[in-house]
Order: structure tokens, then C-alpha cells, then sequence
């Protein structure tokens, strides 16, 4: 589905400005998609300087989410928008709040950069963090593109993608309990690592919600909180 | 400032919706906040049972968020709010967001319980959770007091509150390093004690956005993502 079809039954003047909404949530989107890598990057590199670069520049993010949110509003309040209109800005809303906290996440990886003591770090240790982060950011990428292109199926895919994280993550729990055990001196430096880890995997849950809204969006109903099987039974009697 | 005066300038049709929806996400932050404090009572007692009530049904927050949303979209599509109605409606929306991530933290808490082996459980290693449990609940009940009565001083106190909660959590963490370094054996049952500390931490983080929320219904103005001597700054100027 392309997102001309999204529009066709609103004024030209709706379709200017909900076409405006997304590309900004898309740039705030490819901002904080960005962001993510720059500081996975600048963790297991020790990166300082990459560091401080996204630490600083959170500030990006943020302004980004006043701005679209204020778009959002003056719409609402001068054009009344209704049904898919209505559920698009909705979604904005929301999909704004998880990108906000995407690159909170980042800015916190950014900063834990800062903090580590590389001298101690061994490559063992930062594995797991490579292999999810790789993940996670596959699925932000995906969650963007279902957003812009209004993708149920790539949604669903995304999805999916997240219950996977979520275990790769607690596999990656198991693993730096193991260093921590081998080595207490390690702990302080281990547990610094699986805050990172954490932060991805919370990258990974706002993905997932973006994908929940653009759900939301082509099918109208709230799909939230109900299992993934569910869904696809939902897509596929919506015949999309 | 009281509800009534926020919706004067709205006819009593909007009055009774904006009352309607307003009360409903009260019962919501309600839910909320009895989830919160019966999962960190199930936590800290060991008490199973309370624990799996809570897992069970935090479906009833969730269904209470749907509810919430589809009220907002019926109300945007059929009145076309304006002005402080609007941002009502979308700080409503807003809030249901954190809510629900505030039941699901109390979810994850009452889970946790379900896997502490509380065989090995010491009292030393309870007492930090406890102590940041405390400020937590109070800053969650404070956050749904300022939204309900449109209390933009309560919200700042909060915002003051979530600082001091951080340091609390940070002092935790280290604590809970020493208790890994001393006994090694205890690394998995304090990492998971260290996890019930971080999810408090993050409802904390969700009453500030509650209250953030109830900044933005009644200045106005966007004050995410600046400082709160900037937002006593803006208050004083509304002289509210």
C-alpha cells in the first residue's frame, strides 16, 4: 500500500500536510536510526569522540519530537481530520514518543561509552552487544520503512523480530552472569556492558510499538496487547 | 486550577467528555499505581500468589488503554477540539502511553518474584528496592494528583522528585556491586534484585512524563527537554 492511497479521500491541502508530518517523522526517525548506530559504533570501538558527538546531540531528537507534536496539534485543531486521517496523526503522536525515547536510549549507550574502562574490556565480552545491536537495528530500519510505506506485513515481520531480541538478550544475561562468576573483579566492567545491551533491547521494544501503530493506522483497530497470531488473522481477513 | 475551569469555554457536550475521558484515565493511573504497589509488596514479601494475580491481570490495564484511545479518536474525529481541549485530548493519549508501560513494569516486577530464589534472599539485599519502591509509588501518585487537578506545582515537584530517584537508583546499583564482589555466588539473585531497582526506576520516569504532560495542558508550551529551573521560569511568567 502506498501512502498516495492513504490520502486520496482527504483535500489537497490534508495531503500536503500529513505528507509534511511523515517526512518530518521519517527524518526524525533516520535521525535517531543514526544516532543508534553512531553509538554502538562508539561502545565497541571506545569511541570517545563519536561518543560525545551523540551525547551532545541528543538535543536534535528532542526538537524534532516538539516540533512534530506541534505540527500534529495545528492540524487537528484546524482541519478536523477523520478515520485514516485521524488514526495517521495518532499514530504520528505516538510513533514521535518512541523515536524520542530510541534516541534516549542512545544518547544513554553514548554516555556509558564515556564510562567504560577499555583497558579491561576483552572482546568476549562486547560479542553479544555486536550481535544484538545488529539485530535491533535491522528492525528500527524495518519499523521506519513499514511507517513510511504503511506496511502491515513488514510490520508483522518486525514483530516477530522482537520476541527473537528479547531472547538473544536474556541469552546475553546468562553469558555476563558467567563472566561476572569467572571474574568478580569483572563485575563493575560486565555489568556496564549488559546496561548496553539492555538499551538495545529497550531500541528493540519501541520498534516493535512503531510497528503496533502503523497497524493501527491501515487497519484501524488497536492491536495492541493481543498475540501475533492474532494479528495475522487480522491481516488477513482485512484481506491487505 | 480546577477541571471546571479548564473546560468553561467548551460547550457541556464537550465538558461531559472531556470529564469522561479524564476520569477514566484516572481509573487507568489507579490501576496503575495498585499494580505497582501490590507487585513491589509481592516482590519484597516473596508472596507468590499476589505475584501471579498481578501477571494475570495486567490485561485490564491494557484494555483500559484501547478504551482510553478510541475514546480520544471518537472525540477528535466528531468535536474538533481546540485550544486546551486539544491538548486534553492529546495529553490523555500521552499519558495512557506511560500507564500502560507503568502496569507492564509492575508486571515484570511480578514476575521477577516468580524466579527470586528467596531461599538466599538476605534482608541487606531488599532494603535499597524498598527504599526507591517508597519514592517511586509516591511520585506515581503525586504525577495522576497534578493530572487530575491540573496542578502544574505538583508536576514540578515530581520532575524534582525523578532526580532524586535517579541518584537513589545509582547509589543502588553500586551496592548491589559490592554484595556481587563479596559473595559471587549471590550474582544472579542480585542481578535480579538490581532489575526490580531499574524497573521502579523507569516508572519513575513515566510519573515525570505524566507530569510533563500536565505542563503542556496547562502552559501551552512544549516543556519536554529543558530544565526545570527554566520551567519554574515559565510558570512564574503564566503566574499560575
Amino acid at each position: 500500500m502506498e501512502p498516495e492511497d492513504v490520502i486520496q479521500h482527504t483535500s489537497s491541502e490534508f495531503a500536503r500536510f500529513l505528507k509534511n508530518v511523515r517526512s518530518h517523522t521519517l527524518e526524525m526517525g533516520g535521525l535517531a536510526e543514526q544516532h543508534v548506530s553512531s553509538a554502538v559504533q562508539a561502545f565497541l570501538d571506545g569511541n570517545q569522540k563519536l561518543a560525545k558527538k551523540i551525547a551532545r546531540e541528543d538535543f536534535k531528537i528532542n526538537a524534532l519530537e516538539v516540533k512534530i507534536d506541534e505540527e500534529c496539534s495545528e492540524f487537528l485543531a484546524l482541519q478536523h481530520p477523520v478515520a485514516m486521517d485521524l488514526r495517521t496523526v495518532i499514530a504520528v503522536i505516538k510513533a514521535t514518543t518512541d523515536l524520542e525515547r530510541v534516541g534516549d536510549e542512545a544518547e544513554k549507550i553514548a554516555r556509558m561509552t564515556m564510562q567504560l574502562d577499555y583497558q579491561a574490556v576483552r572482546k568476549r565480552h562486547l560479542r553479544a552487544v555486536k550481535h544484538i545491536a545488529r539485530h535491533v537495528l535491522d528492525m528500527l530500519r524495518k519499523s521506519l520503512d513499514s511507517f513510511a510505506r504503511l506496511d502491515p506485513e513488514q510490520a508483522l515481520e518486525v514483530l516477530k523480530a522482537d520476541a527473537e531480541v528479547d531472547q538473544e538478550y536474556e541469552a546475553a544475561i546468562r553469558q555476563m552472569i558467567t563472566f561476572m562468576m569467572e571474574d568478580p573483579h569483572d563485575i563493575r566492567l560486565v555489568l556496564e556492558i549488559l546496561w548496553c545491551a539492555k538499551a538495545l533491547e529497550r531500541i528493540g521494544d519501541h520498534a516493535a510499538n512503531i510497528c503496533e501503530h502503523v497497524l493501527y493506522q491501515v487497519l484501524g483497530k488497536d492491536l495492541r496487547h493481543i498475540s501475533i497470531e492474532q494479528v495475522e488473522k487480522e491481516l488477513a481477513e482485512a484481506q491487505i
